[in-house]
């Protein structure tokens, strides 16, 4: 019986003209990997659990989608349970809790045997992963960029999706501050190709710590943490009363208040910086750390670099530098990128110590930016072809085929309307839809007179080629 | 604790080179469907096991791989084993088996509450889906081409991954044969632009059926098919034998014989065939398919065409032409290639009579066989950098930093060595690990100079340029 079909919530299709603006981004963020040296990362879609679980925290976990192992667990798990607890004949392979009380298992210990391999769920996890397992054969430092799909178990709403592209750029194995400029010009690179003017964010975690410290709660940095991280979505006064309420007093929240309302530019930003915590180590640290990259970066950048002390890219692994960039014009001003600097990436597989930075960009967001903005080149239709040849009987159809070979044989996109038996006005609505910009028309008159004519389907005009003038005109065109 | 890090049985790392190379193979596809104007498709990895099921047949829906629903099933499962079977409490929504026996449940009919969701098995089942689902937005014929991966719960072996990648490419919604000679001028296109030679083998079902018919035998067509597919693995001898076990008689057994003895010219082969089947309206059908298509290829291919009458492809769903493609040189000859017309894909979705022909592309065959052959071009390295940047102090990594940022504006790929402690040498012993083919070395004499010196380092020649020299110089080299 015929079903009515349909795909998984939080996933999506993409139909040619999606994938031909997918595709545009995807080019111009590689072009900008490319030409600062990234070399191109693809790791399985499949991870086995034990590489993925506990990289993200409990919500993570939560969040992986895991493969069913193949085989009739089901039916074991059934037969297993009928024969009573602890039975001596039970499959060893079958349950993995050594004390065989199935009433002690919960889903969580249950995994093992109904699933080992879980999707990809970020692109760090697996290049952290294949860092360690080919450390002999990497020459250090290693660039590498990584565009693949990733796949949460997230509640499905409007922008966020099941299955989602990460386009991520890391160096590992350098502590050198050359990589965070390097990455700041790949940001500024990649989002001037795309023609979209943006925000460059920069902070360094250092001067969150040197904070913490001045207020003399080194221990609370991750509340003070977390707490300033939500300053642009709650608001100051929600922020001071979130840090009264983790045990702050009020002259700690007082300095930090300060700290919360210094000036935005760069310069006004580290003079009062240094009038809060200058006397901290992690202040004078993350200054000759700034002024380093600020150095290193020079007067090219396209972009506004800003420093925002307030950014805090929530409880990651970052350790230095943190940047995040959002459009600069439009309505739609979530990060459309991010990322910093990590000292201990590879711990978690027993390759301590080699430090890190990479940036990460975000498709779907990048995507709703350029549409909003109208960014995208009108010539993205959705069919490749730049000509639509049309006909109206069998001669027509085979002069016109033939011409398309050799159309073809200079670079020229094309194709030929099948259907002898349509009207031309049919054809054209053909190429209309499709978005080919141009048609090919060849009727008795062209064939005698070994000409073509030539449709501008955008301006309606139309003229008459030998088919070298027309390869020429198209060419130019 | 740390983990000793691994991948899935059957799943791959593609590190940087690796990378480049499908890359390489995957651009020389596109760029021969974007010529015929075929548009881009992505599909979802997951897809409904509704829409996968029943679609590959017992064999097939084994190799699916079963992504688990998120919540505690096992538990559940659990606790109403324990209750008894049948009891009235049950969550409804834990047990999809109106009866309630839970010894009645196998691991199949278990599957609705532990997995909804697979793995893309092949690109062909969902572009049915997306074909019936946007049936009123799409513009028919609709020519598309999908590259994507695939997974299959295959027993990992030489060769054979459980994720690998598919390119196909298929029209819907036409049954011109303009379209089979436009895909076989994709084969042809394709591999030459990848300096491969190939033989393209075409056949057409409908002499299949003829020659079945021919015998007194259409019951048998499905027998006959399997048998003379498998006439390149087993020789004549065995798959005569098939037949005899089949319970054809020697009269047929002997007519097949002759037609599997055929010529492999064109016009040798259709004369025998005509002596064999001529008298079937199949065959007539088939000849004047086969003309057609001949017809409309015209003179222009540069690979071998070759009418191969044992190519069965299967028992697959095609209804006419069939298409094979295989090395011409070199040691490896399984296919790379392959194809056919088919009448009611879209059928299984609800929606009859959608005629459609296509073809795919195996990238991992292709690949071993461009690399037995040398084929990849040999500037294909793991780095995508034309240059790195060499110093001898923070002065001259300075220097050679300002002139990266000129050289990547010239569209010039390229890096700066990070560490200023590092020996010339051991700089140089990076980028011929990367192969990056040139180095820029800046010393004081460099610096002072506003000169740099360009080693090559396949070479080994070093000459001195001023900077629009040294762009100059790399854009020609």
């Amino acid at each position: 019986m015929a079903q009515k079909p349909s795909i998984p919530q939080g996933t999506r299709d993409f139909g040619p003209k999606e994938v031909q603006k997918r595709k545009y981004i995807l080019g111009k963020l590689e072009q900008a990997f490319r030409l600062s040296g990234f070399m191109p990362l693809e790791t399985p879609s499949m991870e086995n659990l034990t590489t993925l679980t506990g990289k993200y925290g409990d919500e993570g976990d939560q969040l992986l989608f895991k493969i069913l192992n193949s085989g009739d667990y089901f039916k074991k798990l059934i037969e297993y349970n009928q024969r009573g607890l602890g039975h001596e004949e039970m499959d060893p392979t079958f349950l993995p809790s050594s004390s065989g009380k199935v009433a002690d298992l919960d889903a969580k210990r249950s995994l093992p045997f109904l699933a080992e391999k879980g999707l990809r769920y970020d692109l760090t996890v697996p290049f952290a992963r294949y860092v360690v397992m080919n450390r002999n054969q990497i020459s250090f430092p290693f660039k590498r960029y990584q565009m693949q799909a990733v796949w949460r178990a997230d509640r499905p709403q409007k922008g966020r999706y099941r299955e989602f592209w990460q386009c991520d750029a890391d160096v590992v194995g350098s502590d050198s501050l050359l990589y965070e400029a390097e990455l700041i010009h790949i940001y500024d690179d990649a989002f001037s190709s795309l023609g979209l003017p943006v925000i460059i964010k920069l902070n360094n975690r250092k001067f969150l710590s040197a904070l913490a410290k001045a207020c003399g709660a080194a221990n609370l940095l991750t509340p003070i943490t977390i707490a300033i991280d939500k300053l642009d979505k709650i608001g100051l006064e929600m922020v001071l009363k979130e840090l009264a309420e983790k045990g702050l007093n009020s002259e700690q929240i007082n300095r930090i208040e300060r700290f919360l309302q210094l000036p935005k530019t760069m310069d006004g930003a580290m003079a009062g910086l240094e009038s809060i915590c200058g006397e901290e180590e992690d202040f004078k640290t993350g200054k000759a750390e700034l002024e380093a990259v600020l150095k290193f970066l020079g007067p090219n950048l396209n972009n506004t670099l800003e420093l925002d002390l307030c950014l805090a890219r929530g409880l990651s692994y970052y350790t230095g530098a943190i940047f995040e960039v959002q459009a600069a014009t439009g309505s739609l001003k979530s990060s459309i990128g991010g990322g910093g600097r990590y000292d201990n990436l590879t711990g978690i597989f027993g390759l301590p110590g080699v430090s890190g930075v990479g940036i990460s960009f975000g498709l779907d967001r990048i995507y709703d930016v350029l549409e909003e903005l109208k960014l995208f080149p009108p010539s993205l239709s959705a069919s490749p072809s730049r000509v639509l040849a049309c006909h109206f009987d069998e001669a027509g159809r085979s002069y016109v085929l033939n011409a398309c070979y050799q159309l073809r044989k200079a670079g020229i996109a094309c194709e030929v309307y099948p259907d002898i038996t349509r009207k031309i006005g049919k054809q054209l609505d053909y190429a209309n839809a499709l978005g080919i910009p141009f048609a090919l028309i060849a009727g008795e008159n062209e064939v005698n007179s070994s000409s073509f004519s030539l449709k501008n389907l955008v301006t309606g005009v139309q003229s008459s080629f030998k088919l070298e003038e027309l390869i020429h005109h198209l060419l130019e065109n």
